[in-house]
């Protein structure tokens, strides 16, 4: 279901305020057809029949949570069945994605070995032994990568006016205790008892009991047990994990020993500023403390109004216990945060309506209840998202992802549940993107009220405060206090200065107490101080561009050996590929024209002149996601000069002036130009081999 | 002498390859008489009077190390000279820059409030009370920096084709002790004995040494005798520092107490990863080691071929003992670093011929070494560097840093004299800008030799070597193991696979060892192995940004107070200012279709539409860098709509049609305009009051 109704999407966005065309130029004719089968197949009433009673079963502990809540049950007794209806609803969830038809799902290590081999990207220090968790972006990741955040800046702090900062990653001690990392940003880990080698304790139980499941010869009882237990353990804390282990005798699975009971394990890096050893401090874990602790100067950089936001692009830190899952949990990587101030009593958005009919995915907590899938919908009729402000980020987010090459079909929103989101929160809607490792959260949107400027104020005795105007003065009784400076000279000689300072303190006081008595004065105030609300969204950059490389992974009908990259080609690495088609020297002087044709307008090209055919060549340069290449042939010499251009996705190909090609490669590559206007304008090349 | 044999060097540049225009557009007439000027008050013959003392002074201890070298005298001694010619060149380059002329010098604390102020960047986590050698960038610092970074990686990744990476600053501590940092990246600590307060041993003895000399009670001789101290202290080792602290009885400036002897501290921050706390590791002092230890990968990549070059930028940590001086001695910070691999006996570059004529400021080891100061010469005919691949990126980096805005009258590149290199360096060049702290290295050039990857290929016993083809065939006897399969099978039965991998390893010989015997056979190879050299530029952005900030720095002629800065358009924060002349709601449509305009050429803008007179709004613009402004006035709104443009800093104006604004603000930033054209082709306006 989820997936018919998604396509819609697809056609909305295209035609919505972000895109320009009716069509997105990757969905050539050939990959349209696959796509489409691929979405009968999800609708097909045997799936539907399979999925229904998981539905149903998830309904029935959603019902059950509403009125134990409206008959105000005691809290434990909620927190069970919330336990319950997660596990429920892990079950619908795993089911739905297995049942995709095989042409959705894709050969992961095939993939995996192109990224590998083309040095997208690899374990980082791997000629030392490697590291886990951490990763080298080669020439060509790291340039999808730069572009990803090219386009992210361009999008948003260009397109909103944001205010971009650049913090440092080292973070002193006090920072963090502040917004509760130190206390509370930990996960659980299990320790063996004689040699002292660490599990994250939830990893450790998944793996033991997946392999109790396998065994043939365990036992049913706890086969089933262990089953249960493998659903609800997002949920677990410290004694439900201790539970688990004690009574299932889990060990440690590298020496057999016994485990110590599970230790919260802070995941901030630590390290220490200067060299006395004593002023501590940490790896950001997130770039969002940067620019809470500078609100103050972003507020006057922005003459005191609010609202506005500061976006900022950064490193952040997690120090994790056993990181898997390649690019998707890494202990080093790339954060693009903005956080939006606003006042609370207000959070409209005056360009809401600019993309109110942007049509997306959204799983709200409501659906999740009630077993539903997720709906398409059009944000501005989502009733469900808490504000203007939070509606219109995830509708820019949704732009965002699709416009670097995510599918669309393969992105949804989902609400935290109450109980997921943390204290403070007010509402939030995770990115998702399905990727071989299921659902992926890539993209935080949240609501984060105005803890983390009060937790700094508090921390700091400093006013993050901003000031609003009432629509009404307000008449208050004040006090004010001045100082008999004669009296006060006498008394503390040259210290009488700082003693006036009570005065200041007092005068400070004037906004929010009502001060009455025998030395006061009515006065009309027009400002009252407000701390801003916070509107965060947060985007994992290496997890997007995991999935981009996934939902852009071909293979060539007919020869799926020949697999190949159709990255869009604005975030593309390079733009084009320049193949001499011998490596006769008559060519030389046309290729070096290509290439400072190409330069002109700043496109990156990559010159391929190595032995091989032209089709070998091709293959190469598809693999690593160029999208357009030029050939210079022998017809190229006639006056004037001429090349081809080739479409990677589509192996099309077109002849045009050499003195053209700059201006046509950059407007393709900026989607002014899509493939088939090309094609039109210029006269179809039918190339020997490919 | 050196600034007016440097003013060629403005003109040559921008007649150069690099340059498109013959005036640089920021040359205005009013500021290019004061620059003049300021040259000519440089070359007088009174100042060349005061320096030629000191010149012979330097020369004549450049003259006997070069005797003791020819005569080989022990080390001691020409260690012992060595430090005398440094001490001596010290105070002939202070008082070449203590001569400049006033025009020349500029107020400090002036520029540095208005950069505090309209937060181009600020102490980090200043409402905790801030921690010095962390700064955060604002919005107009951020901006500046990004787009600094953007055109570095247009001037060398994209231009050059290189190689870009992009590795973790998590680094394993084996990493850092085969390049060395763990054992030698250090400063002298002293340290307070009773409280353990910890000061860097040569600022400690700087900061008493002057305070001693402007004491008007202390002793001359002893006055005499520090200030030779002062001179020799960077040549210092830590017996010299215990011996000045010992005999001048220097105590901790903040107790009394007295000091610990001085004691190595290792810069790098330490921290570790993952949760067993036995996986030491550090944040990288510099990127190059995560290229170094790619380098097999990128070889590959580039399909085996030498030359090629690497870059990355990314972050650098110094845990610096007391750092001061703003931002050009940090603890974090962005660098920009190329290596660049090449054959060790053959360093000539391709593209050398198209550098050949750009001018530089040069400083030789050798003119260093005669008192001489900088000379102004073309690469080309500069025979001093020494290869075509580092003259080449010297020429690269010169052209660089002034399109990112440095003077190129305060540029030069001093060669490191033998004894400043590292053991393994064959030649190094730093581009050193002229700031109000002196001159500041800001890029290094340098031959690193093979020595990193040698280094690593020990470390992990891994081969970090290119193939090159020989130019002739060469015979060689090898022997080649095959192993008796049918034996290795009985007698190790599973395990005769592994035990095979003895023939793989002598294999692997037959390259390096001539190996003749009754069973060797002769072959003919082809290549043979190298390992590469290493040529590396590399960027500290921090320190070239506070360069650019100081020499664009102006104060507005007969209005001293009115600051501004006058920042090329290609890497201004905001390119263009949006003022509508009055709030008048008439005005809105215009102001929107500004916004339209601007936003459809990716052109960063800025809407002033607070109260206050145009003239103050303009200052305000004028203070953060934005090159041009655009006023929306009631002459607007005649059809069709007009508006006019402002350049910042000469402040004329010119009127033009709403629809060519984008086109044209779009030409002036990217240079393809300058401003001269502008006013030819648009006319004039005159505003009433500015």
């Amino acid at each position: 279901m989820l997936f018919e109704i998604a396509l819609q999407t697809v056609i909305a966005v295209n035609k919505g305020p972000g895109g320009k065309k009716s069509v997105a130029p990757r969905f050539t004719k050939k990959s349209h057809v696959k796509l489409s089968e691929y979405l009968r197949n999800m609708a097909t009433p045997e799936i539907e029949a399979q999925l229904a009673p998981l539905r149903t079963a998830v309904k029935e502990y959603g019902d059950l949570i509403r009125t134990l809540k409206a008959n105000g049950a005691p809290k434990m007794d909620i927190d069970k069945a919330v336990l319950e209806l997660k596990a429920r609803k892990k079950k619908l969830e795993e089911t739905e994605v297995s049942l995709a038809p095989k042409e959705a799902s894709f050969d992961r290590l095939k993939l995996e070995d192109l990224l590998k081999r083309r040095f997208f990207y690899d374990q980082s220090f791997s000629i030392y032994g490697g590291v886990t968790g951490l990763y080298d972006f080669g020439p060509m990741g790291c340039a999808l990568k730069a572009n990803m955040l090219h386009e992210w800046r361009k999008h948003f702090v260009l397109e909103e006016g944001m205010l971009e900062v650049d913090c440092t990653s080292l973070t002193p001690e006090p920072v963090l205790k502040a917004s509760g990392h130190v206390d509370r940003f930990a996960d659980w880990m299990v320790k063996d008892v004689k040699t002292g080698e660490c599990f994250r304790a939830d990893h450790l139980i998944k793996n033991a009991a997946e392999k109790v499941i396998l065994d043939k010869k365990a036992d049913e009882t706890m086969k089933t047990e262990l089953r249960d237990v493998l659903a609800r353990l997002e949920g677990f804390d410290d004694k439900d994990m201790l539970e688990v282990i004690t009574k299932y005798n889990f060990k440690s699975p590298t020496t057999g020993n016994d485990l110590t009971p599970p230790i919260a394990f802070n995941l901030m890096f630590p390290s220490q500023i200067g060299p006395t050893g004593d002023f501590k401090a940490f790896l950001r874990p997130e770039t969002a403390q940067g620019i809470f602790v500078n609100f103050k100067r972003l507020l006057e950089f922005n003459q005191g109004r609010l609202p506005f936001a500061a976006a900022q692009i950064g490193l952040g830190f997690r120090n994790e216990i056993s990181p898997r899952q390649g690019l998707i949990r890494v202990r080093e990587f790339t954060m693009c945060e903005i956080e939006h101030f606003v006042d609370p009593s207000d959070k409209s958005h005056p360009k809401f309506r600019k993309v109110s009919s942007c049509a997306m995915v959204l799983l709200s907590a409501c659906n999740q209840m009630d077993g539903q899938s997720a709906q398409s919908i059009t944000i501005g009729e989502a009733g469900v998202v808490a504000n203007e402000t939070l509606g219109y980020y995830m509708a820019r987010t949704h732009m965002y992802l699709v416009k670097v090459g995510v599918d669309p079909r393969r992105l949804r929103f989902r609400q935290h549940l109450n109980n997921e989101m943390a204290h403070y929160a007010q509402d939030c809607w995770d990115a998702e993107i399905l990727t071989s490792y299921g659902w992926i959260e890539c993209v935080g949107n949240a609501d984060r009220s105005c803890y983390d400027l009060k937790q700094h104020s508090r921390a700091t005795n400093t006013k993050l405060v901003a000031e609003k105007k009432l629509s009404e003065p307000r008449a208050i009784d004040i006090v004010e206090a001045l100082a008999n400076m004669t009296i006060l000279g006498k008394e503390f000689k040259k210290d009488a200065k700082k003693v006036n300072l009570l005065g200041t303190l007092l005068k400070a006081l004037k906004y929010q107490k009502n001060i009455s008595g025998p030395n006061s004065t009515c006065s009309n105030v027009h400002v009252e101080e407000i701390t801003p609300s916070v509107i965060e969204p947060s985007f994992g950059i290496g997890r997007v561009m995991y999935a981009v490389l996934e939902h852009s992974f071909r293979q060539r009908e007919g020869d799926e050996q020949r697999t190949f990259l159709a990255l869009r080609p604005l975030v593309a690495p390079i733009k084009c590929s320049v193949l001499p088609i011998s490596a006769n020297e008559r060519l030389n002087p046309i290729i070096e024209a290509v290439r400072e044709e190409l330069s002109k307008y700043d496109l990156s090209y990559r010159v391929d002149d190595s032995a091989g055919s032209i089709g070998r060549r091709y293959a190469r340069t598809d693999e690593i996601g160029i999208p357009f290449g030029v050939t210079v042939d022998f017809e190229s010499e006639k006056k004037p000069w001429t090349v081809t251009l080739r479409h990677a996705e589509s192996m099309e190909q077109i002849r045009l002036d050499l003195t053209e090609l700059g201006c046509v490669v950059s407007a393709l590559v900026s989607e002014r130009m899509d493939w088939t206007m090309a094609q039109q304008k210029y006269p179809r090349f039918e190339a020997k081999s490919d």
